[in-house]
Order: C-alpha cells, then structure tokens, then sequence
C-alpha cells in the first residue's frame, strides 16, 4: 500500500512524460536534461515529500537522451526514491561540506553525456535552480566542452499539458477547496478575527482531504480589500466587509487554487456590481476560451468585459497555469504570448478596482479541452454569499 | 493593527540585522548584498507572506554598505513591503517576459555599487538563488567589471545567531507544538490510518495557534520506522508500532522542529532500549554542548553515547539549525566544523538503530547560552507514551 501511493500513479503515466521530454530534448537537440526543483523531480519520479522544505540538501534528477533517468540523491532519500519507478539511484551522506554530491553529479553527467554534448536545465521565468550557485558555476567548469544550455521550453511545453490522470488529481484538489468553501459560513462571521479565520479554513481543507494546505490567502475590508497576498491580522470581520479566501490545498501532490469572496452583512451596491462584472466576465471566458488562442488573449477577454461593464482590472495577471506547483506559466498579462493548448489547466482570476485602492477577485480552476474550457472547481455563485 | 502585524518585529530589530550584515560585508570587503530567498528577505525586512509559494516571481533586496536596503520587488508586493520599514520600493508588474525586473535590478544595483565593486550574493551549502539563472548570468555580464562573490558567510554568521525577540518567537512556535503533542492520544490509536492522523496533527497545530504548518513527516511502524521523510500511507497503527510525528509548525515567520514518539500498545524490549538511549544521549548533549565546540562536535557526544548504550546512530545530521526556515546550518555532522556561538538555536536530534532498517528519533529544540543549553521544547518524556 505504501509503494502504490509513493508511486501516484503508474509507473506508465512517468514513463510517458519521459518519453514526451527526450522528444522535446531531441527537438531542442539537447543531450541530457538535469532536473532539480521539487517540483520537475516529483514529475518525473513520483517522489513526493514535504522534505524539500529543508533547503541544506540538493536533489538532482537526470534524463538523459535516450533511456531511463538517473537519480543523484542524498542517501536520506534513497528509501523513498526506492519506492518510485526509478532504479538507477546514486546517493551521497548529505549534507557534506566542500564536495555535497557536486563530484557524484559530474561524474554521473561526464558518463551520459558525450565531451562535445549538452547539458539543459530550466534557467528561463518561473525556474529556479534548487543547488547552490557556486556549485553549478563549478560543475560548468569541470563537465566543460560539455555545454549548459536553457532547459526551460524543453520542461514547460510538456509539464503544461496535462495528462488524464493529472486531471483527476486537480479535479479532486478542487473537490476538497469546494467542501472548505461551502463550510465557511461555520467559523467566519462578524466579530471573528481574520487570522482565525485562516485557521479554520485551513483546519476544514484537512478535514475535507487535503494532506497538506501550502497556500491560505486572503483579505476583508469595506467592500473589498486591498491587497491579496498578506498574511492575515487578528482584526475581526466587520458588517459590510468582502471576506476573501484563497487557497492551494494539495492532494496527491497536485494543487488546486481559486478564491471565493463572501459578504459580511450587506456590502455596497458598487461592490455587488463588481462581483456581477467579473462573474460575467469569468463567463465570457469560460465560453469563448479554446485552444490555439495565445495567454494574452485570455488577459483581453477578461479585461474587456470587465470594462465593457465599467471596471478596470485590477493590474498583475489574470489567470495562470496551475498543476504541481501553486502556479505554472503561462500568465494571463498583456504580453505572454505563450499558445494555450489543449490539456492545459489553468486558472480564470479576473481582478476588478471596486473604487480606489479596493479590489476583487475572482477565481476558477479549468482544464482546457478542444471545445473550451471544462470547470474543476463547482462555479462561484453569481451573487455573493452573505454570512451572518 | 494591521501595520504592526507586518513588520513581526519593531524596525529596530531589523536595524540591528542589517548593521551585523553591513558589518560583516566590512569585513569581507562586500560592497553590496543581493538577498533573494524568502528567509533572507523576511529576515531584513519582515515582509511575510505565503505568496512564495508561487514560483512565477523574483523578488529582491540590496543591502548597501551603508545606509538602508533598497526592495526591488513586483508591484502585487508593493502594499504589503509597505507596511515594513522598508522606504524605498522599487517594483515592476511582474511577471513580464524578456525583462522581469532584470533591467530595474540591474540600474538599481549599478547606481548603488561602483564599477570596480562587489557584489555578495549567498551562492554555498544551504542556499539556492531564487531568479532565473539565466538572468543572473545576464546580470553579471551587465553589471560587470563589477564582481559577484559569494555572501553565504556574511549571512550565516548573522543570521545564525538569534536576537532575544527571536528566541521569543522560535519558542511560541514550540509551545504550539508542545501542545499538539500533549493531544496526540485524542486522535491517533490502533486501526487509524496515518494518513488521517497527519492530517489531524496539523488540525490540532493550526487550534493551538500556528499561523501554518509548513511540515509535518513521520512514520509507524513495529519496534519503529524505516524513513522520516515518506509522506503518510493510509496503513492503520498496529499494535506494537512506533507512532513518531515531527513537524515545523510557524507562528509570525518562525518554526518549530522537533519530533515526538508514541507506543502504539506494548512495544519490545529492544525498542525501550533504544529510547532510554537516545534520552541519555539528548542529556549528555544538554548537559555538555557549550559555545566554542565546533558542530561536529555535538555530532560526536551524541554518537558516542549512543556507543555506549549499544546502539549505532542512524546516519545523517544529528542535529542542525533553525529559525525562520525548518532547517539552518550548521549541521551536526562528523565533517560540519562551523563554531557553535551562542545564541544558537539547534536542534538536538539523535536518531538509533534499533534493529535492521528500524530506527527511531528524538528531538528537542535548544538555544545555546553562554552556559550551555536552554531548552525550547519541553523536554520528551524519558519513557515512550503508550497510546492505546
């Protein structure tokens, strides 16, 4: 029972993603892929654990141009990594000062990868390189002819296709955020402080299934609020304040993440007529979405019904991707001219300025099919719940 | 209410920070700090949010030599960084493709170090840079013949040692956890699924007043568990288990980490063996550990204590830092030689083998005085608790 939920998913699902990246890196003629953010390597492996929250230890993952991945892993992992699909699992005594699995990588590269070959890795907007910066600068060094080229694209075309499994999972990260939000009128009211609040909206995503809760956002103010990425204060909620919760509530490694805005008492007709242009606007683009389109047309149809009904959006993206991390490229913005294709999730976060310095927002979860878009989280009332 | 709320700490505290840090860069010959991890940030400025958990954004500090830090961060940031005491916020609407803040960061930087200065960025053990790579390596080009030079000492050595108002928080965050495990009887007994009980641990943390819980790991198993990593399987406790649970619960940016054990029924001989060990070993350390010791140091009066019970320990860090992320340097292992210094807060965790791929582990948080160590943690019970 312990191997099959290590697993996720079949080992089939994984082969297939890296049969899609060795494509991709033949496309890009790319001879290795080097791989080391939480994220790629749970993709790749089914390796899942909330360890990653300790930085002191790099992971690397490497597949190369043909065959299966390799894994360079801290010796604390080896079981775990043991209970994936993979088999080639090379482990050092992390964390070791002056050499912490930098000497296992080059020689484990220096052997799959050809003295004239390169070496990819995700270096472009939303990657990170999860080792530390002097070791890389020195691996360049010591696997040199061997070229370090951007591994990006060869990542992000195919992680953001998601596959029908992947799709499940979303759908039932989505599933638990719907029971938490429909539970909200239990522990938030007038009078309740905002941080309690969080806590509780936390505590019900567990109840209702999440294994763990890496995001809980939010914010309450006089018919909207200001900012939505501040942790909460103890101030309690107040009649004709917008409650908003937002949350990225994981199952099985997969995230969902959409908001849902509550009326505290009556709010302000201007705040009701927010709530009507952006739920319009979230419609239009549930219905006119499809594939082919590019992500800044998503960012047109959004903003364009939010003013063809007399708001402005509220700035920042309007949607994004979203699968295993809280969110995947591409963003909804004016000038993201990634293609949306089919198999992509994504999120719809219309923004709209209910009068000076208060905002709105609104967010679903979709997975884009030929025909548009097909909701995952159950669409947010039109007209905003009232609590108490 | 807000506003106090933000910063976690009066600016004071955080002018002391950055006085340390531009001491050091004195005496390292740093003419500029570039910080770019949430911990780093958090610990000069006290901006705290949960939005890290998206990928999509670089987010900067530049510490001067002297003078005030300067943010350059995205616009959805610049409410919240403005409720710190941070003065001067520069931000760009992030994200945008082909310039993500790269050419306001590299004006900024340009302006405030001279062209035949330094630039210190944490690049050793323990530190990732979290921008794309390929716009730090852009940055360098740009920037130069100003040079980039590795910042991981000047960082440590300060943010190693904890203020007085820190300690506060790390044992706020301990009492929390303190309190979750008195509780652990309530929902974890024979037949109950792991998986459930983890879920209901975080429950408990988040009811007696974490903000968070940004880890939870554990394992059951008979006489005691194979891996502290593995995320919970739906396998009921059994009589005759281990229970051990560990988290990094986080109240106002501070976490916890430490971990206890539970008996599930009547558990062997050998199994009591191996606690009463890793309890006298804990002991020694509270009983012995004194500034000046080196981190290997600690490594070895667990081990061999553990020796002398008969017992190997279990392989990897006994023990390490912790403060405003779960794990800090340094590591005690037989190789870390980093001074211990008081003001430290560490952990002290031994981990036994208690037969053939069995282990067990135990672990308090201390801060280290100029007499020894104070614990943070209530000290564990010298005998298991027996749930039933």
């Amino acid at each position: 029972m312990a191997e099959e939920r290590s697993l996720i998913f079949p080992a089939q699902e994984y082969r297939a993603r890296v049969a899609r990246l060795q494509a991709k890196m033949a496309a890009n003629a790319q001879d290795a892929l080097l791989l080391t953010s939480a994220a790629d390597i749970f993709y790749v492996t089914g390796f899942l654990t909330r360890f990653w929250e300790s930085p002191a230890r790099p992971w690397f993952i490497i597949i190369p141009a043909n065959g299966d991945p390799v894994a360079v892993i801290p010796s604390i992992g080896a079981d775990l990594m043991g209970k994936t699909w993979m088999t080639t699992i090379r482990t050092w005594p992390a964390p070791v000062p002056g050499d912490d699995g930098l000497s296992l990588l080059a020689e484990t590269l220096a052997d799959m990868v050809p003295a004239t070959g390169s070496i990819a890795l995700p270096m472009g907007l939303e990657t990170h390189l999860r080792m530390p910066l002097a070791d890389y600068l020195t691996l360049t060094t010591r696997l040199a002819p061997r070229r370090f080229v951007d591994g990006t694209d060869t990542v992000q075309r195919v992680r953001e296709i998601k596959s029908k499994a992947e799709v499940v999972k979303i759908r039932a990260a989505c599933a638990i955020a719907d029971r938490a939000y429909a539970r909200v009128p239990e522990f938030a009211a007038t009078g309740r402080p905002l941080n309690q609040i969080f806590r509780d909206f936390q505590r019900v995503l567990l109840e209702e299934g999440a294994d763990w809760v890496s995001y809980v956002a939010g914010g309450a103010g006089q018919g909207g609020y200001g900012d939505v990425i501040s942790p909460a204060t103890d101030q309690p909620l107040q009649t004709g304040d917008v409650l908003m919760l937002d949350t990225g509530a994981v199952r099985d490694g997969y995230f969902c993440d959409f908001d849902r805005n509550y009326a505290v008492g009556p709010v302000s007709a201007q705040t009701h007529r927010a709530q009507a242009a952006l739920h319009v606007a979230t419609d239009r683009a549930l219905a006119t979405l499809r594939p082919g389109m590019l992500a800044r047309d998503a960012h047109r149809i959004l903003s364009d019904e939010l003013a063809r009904h007399g708001f402005a959006d509220a700035g920042g993206r309007l949607g994004h991707g979203l699968g295993i991390t809280l969110t995947e490229w591409p963003s909804f913005t004016p000038l993201d001219t990634t293609e949306l294709v089919e198999g992509m999730v994504l999120t719809l976060e219309p923004g709209a300025v209910v009068e000076g310095g208060t905002i709105l927002v609104h967010e679903e979860n979709i997975v884009l099919r030929a025909n548009g878009p097909e909701l995952l989280s159950t669409r947010a009332p039109r007209d905003l719940p009232q609590l108490d």
